[in-house]
């Protein structure tokens, strides 16, 4: 099934139930007014917001037609959201181009940053900086969304919590994160909010794309409309999904509602283009001695989207506009 | 007015108002049935609430009695959480315990890291661990907590979102955090639930106590029992919290309900004593060569507290106990 949130008076919105191909809607049962509410409730809401899906699929529902202006993030506020860096592609290019040095236990023990849930924002909303100098850029990443997780869960278990996938644009302002991540820390300044797409799929949407805790799909990205790239997601995943979570929980529960972030995707073969510019750049200076590529300007618009077999979109585009504070 | 979440089967628990001795509490009217939703409407909810305190101060509300053993943290689930370490003698001190460098502008740009939000201990749950070898630390703190913050919001506007203060255990797995530090990306297993005194007090309640945006008051910490520090938390505090809130916010909004943590309580008069064990142990170190000091061990009992001058407990004591999972 598919869920999402519609923009209410609300500052968690309403959840709705939305069809296969992502034209309808049906609110969800009043018992289930918010998806945090079904989270927290999840064995139980699974089951009835499943019954319903199929009434919509079938027509058994009629349902609303769906405005994606309309949506707010799956999550509008989310009480964890811990972003992984499973591509060790990304994570070499990344600090290459910020001479940092490559962490010591990079192949066994996961990178991972804890971001603010406060504020999530849905896929038209605009991505709102102070200035161009912070080097904006998008970063393409799939993410899941467990229930309750238990401290010091085993993989096996980790992996069984994954209720939800969705796919995110984890912006990040390039310029501002050398001197932050220096500190040690962690990310303030360098990570505004992150961007959904409008709905979160079960794992059974994605058929045999889903396996092995990863999702087996190319992410494809456009920056006013040109193509960027179209990694495969599957493909140089260092960390699958049940070992982030387990990373995750190693020293503590997490709550119903975690969201965790792949990192932003990126194979080794650069033929397929790229998730974030700051990628791009890093090649373009090994090849050139110079970047081409320039980071985020005010009106530029970034498109992020992740197709089946048949070229359906599973989760709906991101679709959003830079816009001046 | 004070306020504090009563545990109930919802995972968000149920808003109370509390008089100012502690013994007595009230049902905070049915419009804001948790602390969420209260900070959500606060400039609504605070008239209302402050009206109820004060009908249970005058006697016109009897109220019923308060088990300091049936309170959740006064947000049993936060959307955000973020920790500053404004006390920079701790942060040399901890820093020369792990060998790491100091940052380098430290005196004019606060440390601060993301916590987790979506797990919050109340005033006398356990601290749980894993293994002892993890080195179990407490950490005394001062909290405030914001309404709606918008993004690079100004200093003086930042100081006026402070809408209620509270103390805090941000408990720290010390032998964790040197390999997870030297990543960059902050604390992910250093750092599990933290856990809050039994209420949260609103500025006015501190009277003379809280000027230039900072506690000006001992924070008290017990280990077994046995004192082991008073440090006077408007002393050698290098920002103060509307500074915290102004650097949280700098290129992004914080949501209703953020808390903002002080960092560990700390004067370089070490007469004052700790308000954590690494620092007794550091000075133990360049005095004596070696720690005498030992981390926490399981059924160890930790009590932080802060009393006005009259001697009355502010926000009431967490008492902790030291617990395998």
């Amino acid at each position: 099934m598919k869920l999402a949130t519609l923009k209410t008076d609300s500052r968690d919105g309403r959840l709705i139930v939305v069809n296969r191909t992502l034209e309808r809607f049906a609110d969800a049962p009043a018992a289930w007014p918010t998806m945090q509410s079904a989270l927290d409730d999840w064995a139980r809401a699974r089951d009835e917001l499943d019954a319903l899906y199929r009434a919509l699929q079938a027509g058994a529902v009629a349902g609303r037609a769906l405005d994606m202006q309309r949506l707010a993030a799956p999550l509008p506020r989310a009480y964890q959201w811990l972003d992984g860096s499973a591509y060790l592609n990304h994570v070499e290019l990344v600090r290459k181009a910020r001479g940092a040095e490559m962490p010591a236990a990079l192949l066994t023990d996961p990178l991972m940053y804890q971001g603010g849930g406060d504020v999530m924002l849905g896929c038209r909303d605009a991505i709102t900086a102070g200035s161009e100098d912070h080097g904006i850029d998008l970063e393409a990443e799939v993410c899941v969304v467990t229930d309750d997780v238990p401290a010091a869960c085993a993989l096996t278990d980790a992996a069984r919590r994954i209720q939800l996938i969705g796919i995110i644009n984890d912006i990040s302002l390039r310029n501002l994160i050398p001197a932050e991540l220096a500190k040690g820390f962690g990310f303030v300044h360098g990570k505004p909010p992150t961007a959904f797409a409008p709905v979160w799929a079960t794992p059974d949407e994605l058929g045999d794309a889903w396996r092995d805790a990863k999702v087996h799909l190319p992410l494809r990205t456009w920056v006013n409309e040109q193509p960027l790239g179209a990694p495969e997601c599957g493909v140089d995943m260092q960390f699958d999904f049940a070992q982030l979570i387990a990373h995750a929980a190693a020293t503590r529960p997490l709550g119903a509602g975690t969201i965790i972030g792949s990192g932003t995707i990126s194979n080794r073969d650069s033929s397929r283009g790229f998730c974030c510019l700051a990628e791009a750049r890093m090649l373009e200076i090994i090849a050139h001695g110079e970047p081409r590529t320039e980071f985020l300007k005010f009106g530029d618009r970034v498109t992020i989207d992740m197709t089946d077999a048949d070229g359906e979109s599973i989760f709906g585009a991101i679709e959003q506009t830079v816009t001046q504070r």
